[in-house]
């Protein structure tokens, strides 16, 4: 099979590397605007073959994977409509599922399958030179249908996902997808970054860490020109998510300033049944 | 020398196997009401003897280490202070300073140099078992003096602790360790459990979770009969900053409420930055 990646920036190269890792028989090739990130790729054998503009490579892929941001896939997909091969899958990998298959439903060629799917992995550095396979091994991924789809490919690329270390692979609605994702990713981006940046900078703060404040904080490195538009394209679950946090984060200071330990024992009891249930069922807890 | 360790759970039993680990010449002693964890401890080589009641461990234990509750320490000085040894160094690793430190003043016995001091590194699970001598490389550790403590033995306690793999010691007074670790301690483990607590309990959340959510649960976990002991003894400066937190991640929320790109570029940024600083001068950092 032929397998080409747009965008070979950390999830594009993750891909990359976890194909060339786990399925090696497939011929991969990338597209980037980077003629460097090209060549230390094919230097390195992650990919076979690469070009900074498409030429030859949309024409023979049979799976072709969008690492871009929403808009800029947008653009892409409308621009080489042409140049897709009969029958191909694609696929892309943005974090937000409704605003984004709305947007593309104009554009995606009639020749090809277009499956809209997350990998709920990644890291929070920026380019190819961070993509690394091991962080979808035992990661989830979320697959969001439309009536389009062929189910048998749906079927194939489940197979192709698990075959690349993905543990949990979900199929549901944009709808759902974005409701929980709302919760578990771009809550818990918004909390980084309030918590880090709620800091006094003249603090020597450094000196007074744990791997508590080393964990909340990780993933407050945020690229500021993609999470705008996730955040935007998923206000209405997100304020919500934020807003059921604020009240639950405000019960919590209450008891505290009230001296209310039966309240505080039963929040942390809560939180740690919680806790201890998602450990039970998942691999990639320490 | 020889060391006595009071409270051989997950904080005291890091220290005795780091202490086995890093500083081996030493006489590991340990007082614990579990007779099991006693056994387990002196049959893994992690303590040369132990006593479920203090019979002859306080009196030749040139080094104490209380790894107890903050008011089951002072109960435990004030009924056994005579058995302590003239000279002797006692150590406390409570995460709070100030109240500790005044409730304490009136059972210290004399014939004793008390140094307060917290390191910044734990686990989320409770018990021996969980103990593990690893949760120190390269982590902080705080001091705090009183005017009765001999700077002599103060020099030699940072010796001591960076021989088990602490890097940064850092000596300051109970305030600011206080006002401190309401940022970076408390304030995340509330978030923490706000976090899990906000979920819809009828989700199928394990197949949308990513690292992130992974990480910033993962001090849910917290031990309900400990923490609101804590909180409450920090009250003022935990509210101060559970408030600033809610003040930031309030701004936020109306950025992405009002679409406005500018401004979440800008917290983005400045959360990025920040974080970045952060990792810059820490080893601990992954």
């Amino acid at each position: 099979m032929k397998i080409a990646i747009v965008g070979l920036g950390v999830i594009g190269g993750s891909f990359a590397k976890a194909i060339r890792h786990h399925d090696n028989k497939h011929y991969i090739m990338a597209i980037d605007t980077n003629v460097e990130t090209l060549k230390l790729a094919e230097n390195q054998g992650f990919i076979d073959y690469g070009e900074t503009v498409n030429k030859t490579v949309l024409q023979q892929a049979d799976l072709v994977i969008f690492a871009l941001y929403p808009e800029v896939m947008k653009e892409y997909v409308r621009t080489h409509k042409n140049e897709f091969k009969d029958g191909a899958i694609i696929t892309d990998t943005t974090g937000v599922k409704r605003t984004v298959i709305a947007s593309m439903r104009d554009v995606i060629p009639s020749q090809v399958d277009f499956i809209f799917g997350h990998p709920m992995a990644g890291r929070e550095k920026r380019g190819f030179e961070y993509a690394d396979a091991s962080v979808f091994e035992g990661a989830n991924y979320v697959i969001t249908p439309t009536d389009a789809n062929n189910p048998r490919n749906i079927e194939w690329f489940k197979g192709f996902l698990a075959n690349l270390g993905f543990k949990r692979v979900t199929i549901t609605d944009p709808d759902t997808h974005d409701e929980m994702i709302a919760h578990t990713s771009q809550l818990t981006h918004a909390i980084a970054v309030a918590l880090i940046n709620s800091d006094d900078r003249s603090h020597e703060t450094i000196r007074f860490i744990g791997d508590s404040y080393r964990d909340l904080t990780r993933i407050a490195n945020m690229n500021e020109k993609l999470w705008p538009e996730l955040f935007m394209n998923n206000k209405d679950h997100l304020v919500t998510y934020m807003e059921r946090f604020e009240e639950a984060f405000h019960e919590l200071k209450i008891a505290i300033q009230e001296d209310d330990v039966e309240k505080m024992e039963a929040i942390f009891k809560e939180s740690t049944a919680r806790r201890i249930k998602l450990q039970e069922s998942d691999l990639r807890i320490r």
